[in-house]
């Protein structure tokens, strides 16, 4: 299955308690698309700038990016500075520099158009619709949001999950977005209002997966360092899109394994700055973690089997 | 195995958003023995006041726990009152009156010296020293303790911990107790202080176990609603505990089992408020909401099988 996403591509400034750094490969698309391109190319709709340097490029080639869609534009690439406070979880936005950003209108080039599984990344509701608008009936649309949508584009949002199958966001968004404080009974109102599954990034705690075919979850992987959290839900979108189009099934069990897929991604995403371990990852470290992720999850009753 | 545990019974005042109760039966012995009595008999050691009721130590007797150790003092039962906030993670103590529990000591009965896995619930560190020198050679020790006690008496705790074999706390216990932000370097600090094992308690998260055999995780069993949260912790001791018991053994798979079963009992102890859940539970329940917890966590990967 071919997999589409659109998003943002930046550049981050990034700082964390003991370090600093400038200018790093950052953005939503970025980090789905070299995740996703472990298991099927991914094609890239965004922009760029006129700045936007070679090696980038060349990385993401090299990481089976398809850069059909990927436009560079007058002016400068979207730039993203964030402070990471002691607790890593909690994550304070410096500054947002939209640039050539600011005027984007998703375009999909022609060969796009039929794409299997489509990813919008955390854009405005009102750009992940006009996404939607030009595909030709995908057989499976995820997307993100972010609590500024929730909070000024909601309408917009509501009409857009009518069409999306898998929403996937954080703890605190699926609660606010619902007004239910309780997980579980904020996962039945998404299920009401379009999605046929709710994935729920907890960071340190894992992943829930909640749908008509029950609940999935999945703990975080316990790394003994965190070096820097960001993308690490964007990585695992695409471990997990990209999981699903490697096993070409949409049954709950190829969704099950994805969020496995997805969660081992996101891992190896905040061992290093940027897309750092990503662009050195291989297939063989995917496949170890995933046997990681069995034995922290299995146990065995005999009086079950 | 035969099990030991020691204690606080108490009767609570328990506020939440929507209810308010008080008088009920209560402490962390009372949920901790409760829940261990549908695998093994429970020996208790704690004490009450005059004022307990016969209804409350016939509900005990009939859940298993043995009351050769319940000590019956002069005056009135410790009391707890307490108050949960929308978000039932938050507890507010409202007040604590010790009564006979403020001049408690631990007493052993000769018959429950050769306990095999004793539980020391959450009391002061020197208290639970007191329990330790009055065994004879148990095969485990595990306890609980709490945040009053790591700021208040922390060298007790740490001279207990060198004789502990499982430290069961929550996650903000398990990093305050450490200095460690990050749990997993938090569990490989407590690992050098003398517990085998770490079990952290997340709540609607889950618990994670920690020891040289490895991580394990299970999540949370996704219930719509939480009555009463008070006892959670204490009735997963219980399970947790009670399944070693059944199983005889003590080795990796033995506690990864028990964890689940910890993790089911903690799942029926919220249900209700006080024991009442606990007190009409079936074994057949506990048995449908293990095979629940199978269901949420298992996933297959062809590559890997």
């Amino acid at each position: 299955m071919t997999i589409l996403v659109v998003g943002s591509v930046a550049y981050d400034d990034v700082a964390t308690p003991t370090v600093q750094r400038e200018r790093l490969l950052g953005g939503s698309a970025t980090y789905f698309s070299c995740a996703a391109g472990f298991f099927a190319p991914a094609r890239l709709v965004a922009v760029v700038g006129e700045d936007f340097e070679e090696e980038h490029f060349e990385l993401l080639r090299r990481r089976n990016v398809d850069l059909e869609g990927l436009e560079v534009a007058e002016g400068k690439t979207f730039t993203y500075s964030c402070r990471y406070e002691a607790d890593m979880n909690v994550r304070t936005t410096l500054s947002t520099e939209l640039n050539v950003f600011a005027d984007f209108h998703p375009r999909l080039p022609e060969s796009y158009r039929d794409s299997d599984l489509v990813f919008l990344a955390n854009i405005h509701p009102e750009l992940q619709l006009e996404v939607l608008e030009q595909t030709h009936e995908p057989r499976l649309v995820a997307c993100d949001t972010m609590n500024l949508w929730i909070e000024t584009a909601f309408d917009s949002l509501r009409r857009l999950l009518r069409d999306v199958d898998v929403l996937m966001v954080n703890d605190e968004e699926a609660k606010m977005m619902t007004g239910e404080r309780h997980l579980p009974r904020a996962a039945r109102r998404v299920l009401e209002w379009g999605p046929s599954r709710l994935v729920v990034k907890r960071g340190e705690y894992g992943v829930v997966m909640f749908s008509g075919d029950g609940v999935f979850a999945a703990p975080a992987y316990p790394l003994e360092e965190i070096f820097d959290p960001t993308g690490a839900g964007d990585a695992f979108a695409g471990g997990f899109i990209g999981s699903l189009a490697r096993q070409g099934s949409l049954d709950d069990a190829a969704f099950r394994l994805s969020v496995v897929y997805g969660s081992t991604l996101a891992s190896f995403a905040v061992e290093d700055f940027s897309l750092n371990r990503l662009s050195r990852l291989t297939p063989g470290e995917i496949r170890e973690r995933v046997c990681g992720f069995r034995d922290i999850s299995t146990f065995h009753d005999p009086d079950l089997e």
